[in-house]
């Protein structure tokens, strides 16, 4: 199974790929999505848009997890930042994937094993979880422990389907 | 010239489609597109998106407008709205059409010639620049309301470059 995790931003998109083959986790590729603040807010939307569009169609992922966005003490980014994972969060939607929501602290769980980890344990954990990884920048090391917790979170679903516990 | 107004919502967005030559103001169509709230945040994005894109194809607007977001005292709800938001600007800019974002007030200002106006004035001064016009909700009225104000910009904006004054 093929997982693309994303972390969504109006400026910065950040996303990673991997692969989960009976269990075990490989690095396929990371990267960032910019919008060019020049441009109207339609367009920058456009932008990210179609960006993760083609990440969809150059990586062919079965499914994709989204980071829930940290809720903001100021009105004018948390709006922002909604409309940026509005765009990024419908792609996958678009593309027919199963896509997977997880709030911080259970991204943090599953990679660094408590949900109070600081964000440099997480990009530590994400490269020693993925090895061969390049992590290219924060936004993309975010992205890929979104996408490690969303192939956990299918893995336990399996099983349990399974009957195996 | 045709617009669209369009008022985004995560449960409701209005839309209202009407048509500019000479300066005269004539209605089209108006409805809402729903988002069922028994699906995912990215499902429900998904409906909002392909029912802006659905109008745009049945109708063939040359611009549209839309409502700036007020924004609420609440996080999480200004966060949903932003999600919604998002979705449905990106339908126009992805179809290639001229969008404006109009503030509430730019919007009052431009229908009923105040931007203190009562919500019940704008419907009413809606239904009296439109005749004929059925709307068949507060949210389309609210869409039609932005699309009036997209076509007074748009007019202004040809009168200047026009060199008229």
């Amino acid at each position: 199974m093929r997982v693309l995790g994303l972390d969504p931003g109006l400026r910065i998109t950040g996303w990673g790929m991997i692969e989960m083959i009976d269990n075990r986790l490989r690095y396929l590729g990371d990267g960032t999505i910019r919008s060019d603040d020049k441009l109207s807010l339609a367009e920058r939307l456009g932008q990210l848009h179609r960006g993760v569009l083609r990440v969809i169609a150059d990586w062919s992922p079965d499914a994709a997890g989204v980071e829930q966005t940290f809720v903001n003490k100021n009105p004018e980014s948390t709006l922002k930042l909604g409309q940026a994972r509005g765009v990024v969060l419908l792609a996958p939607a678009l593309a027919g994937l199963e896509v997977g929501e997880y709030a911080p602290t259970q991204v943090k769980q599953a990679v660094v094993g408590t949900g109070r980890a600081a964000k440099e344990q997480v990009g530590m954990m994400v490269r020693t979880l993925l090895p061969g990884c390049l992590v290219t920048s924060a936004d993309a090391a975010d992205a890929l422990a979104v996408a490690i917790c969303h192939a956990h979170h299918a893995a336990t679903a399996r099983r349990l389907k399974a009957g195996v516990r």
